[in-house]
């Protein structure tokens, strides 16, 4: 089990809310999402959603973490470039994933909007992942697999940005094999070195 | 002048209305605009506003082409690599511009919810620009600079995805070198060859 999995409540109540968020997502999308359609399907009131979620917004990242966490999982199997390319391939799949992908980038998007969203946003989802990614990233810096002159947050901003930026602004060219283009640009660059600048390897 | 500057119109009312939405996103954010606003600072009735645009969105879109066209522009000095580092560099600058990175990064965000803006935004600012971009990419790619296994759209992404991944997350951190280092890392690579695979780069 991941350890950004937000705390469970074993309350059947709290389960059947996140699950029918989830469903009607999925059915709907995340535009169409209200509190009240959640309550309607989960059967319970609305206060009982409020006493743990502030907002909408709030009760889908939560039931979108639930879903997730297998495709946003950072192998380790002490090869980096592996396991990144790995990761971006699964994240991209994900994001082309028709009932994941749109409510996604509309969740990413509200936070530009909520500044109450945006501090949910980034406490339950956005920092405690990095910091997962960034504990990853440390061991590998640590066994000589990153370069000293860049660092973790730019590496996961390289890896992670281009397939956000594909996700916002050309969504049916996500691809899950994107992923695995991403990791072949950051890890062997662009130059072509070796037909380039043979003397500048060779120093 | 840039190829995507959209028809001008001589009319004196139409640039005081593009002035007004720069003026009033400059002082008070792109949340607080509205075409009641723009038509007030601008001396003209809301129905002058509506001839030219259907929204806020549309107005904000040709003010800012209008602001940051010199900062998107892709130079071309014939390396590649040294034209977009200054590019990417140019853009970061204008995120990392308090006045321009929240209005630019909220008008994205706002596309994810509004079909019809979504598409003024493909139509008028993105299609048009990366059509420049693809044509600089072009032709460095005619001048052996850019691999065979990476296409000119993927480039594109890897290139500009970072900047609009961290501008969305955590905009505090977005600084002009950041657009240096995301050069560095798309053309150099992350993987250091040269103490770790220098067979293949010999052969």
């Amino acid at each position: 089990m991941a350890p950004f999995t937000p705390r469970r409540r074993r309350d059947s109540s709290h389960r059947a809310i996140l699950a029918a968020t989830r469903d009607l997502v999925r059915e709907h999308g995340y535009a169409a999402l209200t509190i009240e359609g959640v309550a309607a399907r989960a059967g319970v009131g609305k206060q009982t959603i409020y006493r743990w979620w502030p907002s909408k917004g709030a009760v889908a990242i939560e039931a979108f973490l639930d879903e997730v966490q297998t495709a946003i999982e950072f192998p380790d199997s002490g090869d980096l470039r592996r396991d990144l390319a790995a990761l971006l391939a699964s994240v991209a799949a994900l994001l082309s994933d028709p009932a994941w992908g749109p409510p996604l980038t509309a969740l990413l998007a509200e936070t530009q909007h909520d500044a109450a969203l945006r501090e949910i946003y980034q406490e339950r989802l956005f920092r405690p992942i990095r910091g997962i990614y960034l504990r990853r990233l440390a061991a590998a810096r640590e066994a000589g697999q990153l370069p000293a002159d860049v660092q973790d947050d730019e590496v996961l901003d390289c890896a992670f940005g281009p397939l956000w930026f594909r996700a916002l602004t050309r969504p049916d060219q996500m691809k899950e094999d994107f992923g695995r283009t991403i990791a072949r640009v950051i890890f062997d660059g662009l130059s072509d070195r070796r037909l380039t600048e043979p003397a500048a390897v060779a120093t």
